[in-house]
């Protein structure tokens, strides 16, 4: 079968690799019929050392069970599914609490680890499968399928972010980003009711689907000038909650600008720096709080699902660019220059 | 009249200053029977230039009502009352909201400021009369007077700590520091009902009095080996909050060592760093959040009294002194050496 793998920065490669099949008699083998390119897998094709790889590529997918191992009892074979981006038992007290990312299984983690294989590729051995797999109520050719693609993470990464910053009626939100996280962010704030949502981006495209997708506002200025355009916005207090969905520091900086005194950020963007400002100056004086990390969008799926198939919400917008496996390098490029947003992968 | 003056590191003197006057319709001119000496003082005592000073000392006190000023409605002259640490309004958006640290009114801000007095003194004028002022219903020489000026800071910052932190019933905490705050956070958790309470503290004194304030462990250790004494009482993954009442890094680093994923470090300590980590091996994987800030201990006031009042709890057993205004400067110097946990102030 073929399979995607990152070589080193900006070296991707479709290759043949061994067919997946069942290892572990809790595994599921499933055929991949919808994949994606995430805004994370940029951070390694910008940066990842030929010693960290190859890597297997891919953690956003929907597919048909193929097989299944013998302790799998709540799959079929032909069972149309989707899976989210952290492997979980979706039984652990991490799992009951919510928080599938910090699920204690041996096998729990993320896809394209050591022991792992990829979503960018024709089937993927599934572990935990009972926990991770989600069963899709639509036929495999559904139109629906690029949205329901979305909760494996980034529509249940959005919703994370504006469920870990406390969004509801009352409250007002800035999104800093207008990557596919961002304008989910953006979906999933008006979804729970902001009154006003603000959206930091300066891609026109991108800015135009978030205000589809609910902005009230647009600020493209960054730095001092986006503040104070922000700040005019808000009545000069900033928004209560801050969604940070970059990873930057300059974009962290730009949210404790924009944060309203006691409110919070909620970062989904995963931090491409470790210290960072938090002190009496930045959080403490002004009671600001920190929130978000890896969504555990598993715990999502079936909340979200819904508005999904209804058609409420049409998170699956974000793509805007779909290929088969032969051109997944080049979607990587693409999104790496911002010519692309999202780049669907159909195998 | 005399006051308390604090000219750089380790030079607080008290002395004749002019007389505290009536100087706003709003102020309130109030003679105070009780006051004591902050932890948060002792960072000035440590390291104040002498071009910063000389600084009025002192933000939690006690006193009766000597004066008022026209536009002050809900206090009169006699009236026994308490000052929260911050000076607010009471009225603004913020204040309502419950967070009076961030009160917008011009005239907001901290004891000891350019413009303001300070509560280590005879007399002070207070600002804002009416949004700052509580009045308690006992008698000026009530034995409960030590408790009732808990409520101007410690006892409502370490209240605010375990709010902050979310502590209920079901979840465990770890308070690091045995200072005043650190033990009344310990209280304000077991009065929240915490299943389990871990005080990280090494001066056994205060940890003793740490255990009669409900700390169901105590542990003396610091770095790695604290941390992994804190894990061994938790199941290996630490607890849902922790209370980070000293301000250092060291403290902070012990915090990040002891949350559980998902948990939350509330700070409480002021923190006397700006940079620290808070990327994806820190705070970001685990989904740990950062809360806390300057306590709005006015917000807190009349929920927490009627405990003081009935006796249910004791604040004021963090008073291991007492002293006139004479003591001040050595009671700063015995704060300091940890010779004295928190000196009461009778002028």
């Amino acid at each position: 079968m073929r399979a995607t793998l990152m070589y080193g920065a900006g070296d991707v490669r479709v290759e043949q690799v061994p067919d997946s099949v069942i290892a572990l008699p809790t595994d599921a083998l499933v055929r991949i019929t919808a994949s994606c390119i995430c805004g994370t897998d940029l951070w390694r094709y910008g940066s990842m050392k030929p010693e960290e790889g190859p890597a297997r590529m891919g953690h956003e997918f929907i597919g048909v069970v193929e097989d299944t191992g013998s302790q799998v009892a709540r799959l079929k074979r032909g069972d149309l599914v989707v899976a989210p981006f952290a492997i979980a038992d979706n039984t652990c007290q991490f799992c009951r609490e919510g928080l599938h990312t910090s699920c204690t299984h041996p096998q729990a983690g993320f896809w394209g680890g050591p022991s792992s294989e990829g979503g960018q590729a024709e089937a993927i051995r599934v572990p935990l499968a009972d926990g991770n797999l989600v069963r899709l109520p639509v036929e495999a050719d559904s139109a629906l399928l690029p949205s329901l693609l979305t909760l494996s993470d980034v529509f249940g990464t959005g919703h994370h972010a504006a469920v870990a910053g406390g969004v509801n009626p009352s409250t007002r939100v800035t999104v800093i980003g207008d990557g596919a996280v961002g304008l989910l962010a953006v979906l999933a704030a008006r979804r729970l009711g902001a009154e006003q949502i603000i959206l930091m981006g300066r891609h026109r495209a991108r800015t135009g689907l978030g205000r589809e997708f609910g902005a009230t506002d647009v600020v493209a200025a960054r730095g001092g000038e986006g503040i104070e355009a922000v700040r005019e916005l808000t009545g000069g207090h900033g928004t209560h909650v801050v969604v940070e969905a970059v990873g930057t520091r300059p974009a962290y900086r730009q949210a404790l600008g924009v944060v309203r005194s006691g409110g919070v950020i909620s970062r989904v963007g995963v931090p491409q720096y470790e210290d960072a400002p938090i002190g009496f100056g930045s959080l403490f004086r002004r009671s600001i709080r920190l929130a978000g990390g890896p969504a555990p969008v598993r715990a999502y799926i079936e909340e979200l699902m819904p508005d999904v198939l209804d058609g409420t919400v049409e998170p699956g917008k974000v793509f805007d660019a779909a290929t088969g496996l032969d051109g997944v390098p080049s979607g990587y490029q693409d999104m790496a220059d911002r010519r692309s947003l999202k780049v669907l992968i159909k195998p």
